[in-house]
């Protein structure tokens, strides 16, 4: 339907902006993709032998490395480090949450130290709780009722969103600037309920922030399940008693790298595409899906075009960026090396969003948009539908400032948020085909923009 | 685009063929759905309680039983059972291939009997092997090359095809006819490459057919690496010899039944609309994706009407089909007693590829394919792009000579097959977002077709 009506369309409003050899070049790119792609082996090996790899670990410096000697060995025209000083964190031995109710007797719950957190010290932290949906009911509690207590957050998920990023952005503030606003009031730590599209047993990491002036107090992430029955239990018992004892740290800033391989353009050598993910992961479960698939696929993109002997007529990049997670310090240096060297970066596009079923693209300019819309018929075939308004992603958003047109990968989402930032975030969850699928139409679009241009 | 080709062409062809408040009926379905349906929880009891339930098996009954109990529950206006005499298959204790060859000594492969297959008796069989790819490749051995020996078919999907089901379509007759073309020149048994879409070593079942008049020989499918494997071994070594030892055999017929549920239509309460998907599965696994999610989601449409308060005017029926695996006795006893009792049949829908993110349907008539097409603005904010023609399912495929229109539920297909047929196909590789969007997208399209009709 969409096809015949794309083709009706173009035939009343004009021709269609594309040629007639680009759906065969296109079925090659899928056809090598499918065949021949060594992504999904080279995200076991990722995230088997490496495993996870936060930013600062030895982890990330062996994740440098191979992703180096992958790149080199495709035989891309430049591989090579750009040094970038990263914040390292350490969760440390222990991470305990315990409710204490007469209602309940002990209870442990299933916890995560959130990233970038304090720790509690040794002696741990017990004191009451006070629940709340969001920062309004926090301040209207105000400083009498929060002082001295844990807050606990426990806004869920909308689970009517279909795209559960939306879900997931409409409860994250809860996490990342949680432990500011109970600061602010008088708290001692934060729990916060994960940011999860289910009700399970799994708890999910990801950073906070502090404020400067503000004290640092914990954040820790419990199980949705154990939210729920944290919260009941509160209904019953507003008297209980939270216990919580952490030892995370930040260690300081450690060197670390982004990976960087290129394929020169033949006609705009110094006009840069730059397809990324990122190389560092949460210390739970592998980074499969968060990011290392998505850096399998931008290395795949240029090995494509590599294998199926297409010459770019723009550079393309592939990066693999360092401490997205709990720091973008190699997102930043990026695009600060980028601008200082007065490289044109006319377009990045990002895979950070799972590796998932392929669904389109989000693209932050409306001129491309409607531009890529234009090549819908291309993308049918591969059951590549959504072509949305939205941001890139958060390593290449340093760029926008230089006119850099900004896309974003769109996988289908519903299965990321049982999964992102826990422990079953592995490689036995990604599906080979849904891994190389993405890949494939992430290098058509490459294929269409290098050779059509980003402009009207 | 999608949404703003279709509205276009509404402005230019004629209005479009729904109403204002359709699209927020849809919401409610989906909004309900996603955030109250019980029908995870459901596959859940039926995968892990019940587990596999093979036609004839007691696992089939107390599945039987489950759902009868299940849609009583539910306060559905009918609940009925229809007897059905169904073939029980016995996998038996036993199953072996080992090949022997100088070349790699002994290697016991990753084997299964196929379903309906007879056994190789206590002895086993013992035979030199010649690989085909296909039948002609067989036919041109003749029956000198072939007679005495075991017929290796190692035709291997097509990557390349985007929907997997094409990719299975094209390799699955050396499954269902390989045994009977095998035997016709002589030979004493049949090893087939597993029906999989990777190269991994889990082995698939799944049904071989006999033919009358010609010797029943055995049947096995090797994994995808172990045919690989015996590929190369054989290239290397012609002579090598495979011993295979399977204990299964037909057990004879035995009672079971259909389970019907049934909400009585408000105006037209003699036509009928079939919601469907079968009850039996292999007796690997759990038959989660095959196919107990699709008969949660057939109980799903019922009870979301309900709890909608949405009253069909057609009577709308969930009915859980007995042994389509591997016979397919309910679907055929479903439209004898629909032609016997003069029921009119107007539409039945399936969902029998797994429960994985929903893309669309297929639709086996061009008229009601137009149709479902000048909907497709009120299916695009959940990401349901795909109306494409196709069969509906082979549950439903004998109510086709009453003139009943078919419809297929068509999830995403690229992980089904690394479980389809396998002990991987369990209720931990269901997403329970994936199995309630397609619930709630056969609800939409249901509620639309009752609300229409199934004419133009």
């Amino acid at each position: 339907m969409r096809y015949f009506a794309c083709t009706l369309l173009g035939l009343l409003l004009g021709s269609p902006a594309f040629g007639q050899d680009d759906a065969g070049v296109i079925k090659s790119i899928y056809d090598e993709t499918l065949t021949n792609s060594p992504a999904y082996e080279n995200l076991r090996y990722l995230t088997k032998k490496v495993g996870h790899r936060l930013a600062g670990s030895t982890g990330a410096a062996a994740a440098v490395e191979y992703t180096r000697q992958l790149m080199a060995g495709y035989g891309f025209d430049t591989v090579y480090l750009q040094p970038v000083m990263v914040p390292r964190w350490v969760r440390g031995g222990e991470e305990q949450l315990r409710m204490v109710s007469a209602h309940t007797g002990t209870v442990e719950l299933a916890v995560t130290a959130l990233g970038n957190s304090v720790g509690t010290g040794k002696t741990g932290i017990a004191a009451r709780v006070v629940e709340v949906q969001n920062f309004d009911e926090l301040k209207a509690l105000g400083k009498k009722k929060v002082e001295g207590k844990i807050v606990f957050f426990n806004r869920p998920f909308d689970y009517t969103k279909i795209n559960t990023f939306r879900a997931y952005g409409g409860a994250v503030n809860q996490r990342g600037s949680g432990a500011i606003e109970a600061a602010k009031l008088g708290a001692v730590a934060v729990v916060v309920r994960s940011m999860a599209s289910q009700v399970d047993d799994v708890p999910h990491t990801g950073s906070l922030h502090y404020q400067e002036g503000i004290k640092k107090i914990p954040g820790v992430a419990v199980s949705t399940r154990d939210a729920d029955l944290l919260s009941a239990t509160l209904q019953a018992d507003p008297e209980l008693k939270v216990f919580i004892r952490t030892t995370s740290y930040m260690a300081g800033m450690e060197p670390s790298y982004n990976v960087i391989g290129q394929l020169t353009g033949s006609e705009k050598p110094d006009e840069y595409i730059v397809i990324g993910g990122h190389l560092d992961s949460w210390d739970v479960g592998e980074g499969a899906h968060d990011d290392g698939g998505g850096c399998m696929q931008a290395i795949e993109v240029l090995r494509t075009f590599k294998a199926l002997g297409l010459r770019p007529k723009h550079s393309l990049r592939a990066v693999m960026f360092m401490n997205e997670e709990n720091g973008l310090k190699g997102g930043k240096e990026y695009a600060r090396v980028a601008l200082a060297k007065n490289e044109k970066h006319i377009l990045a596009i990002e895979s950070d969003r799972g590796v998932f079923t392929p669904r389109g693209f989000t693209v932050g300019n409306a001129a491309l948009l409607t531009k890529i819309k234009g090549w819908a018929p291309l993308f049918a075939p591969y059951e590549i539908y959504e072509f949305i308004p939205g941001g890139g992603g958060a390593d290449i958003g340093p760029l926008k400032n230089q006119n850099t047109k900004m896309i974003g990968f769109l996988p289908d989402s519903h299965r990321y948020f049982t999964l992102h930032h826990t422990a079953n975030d592995v490689f036995e969850n990604v599906d080979k085909r849904e891994l190389e699928m993405g890949a494939a139409t992430i290098t058509a679009l490459v294929y269409l923009l290098d050779k059509y241009g980003v402009n009207e």
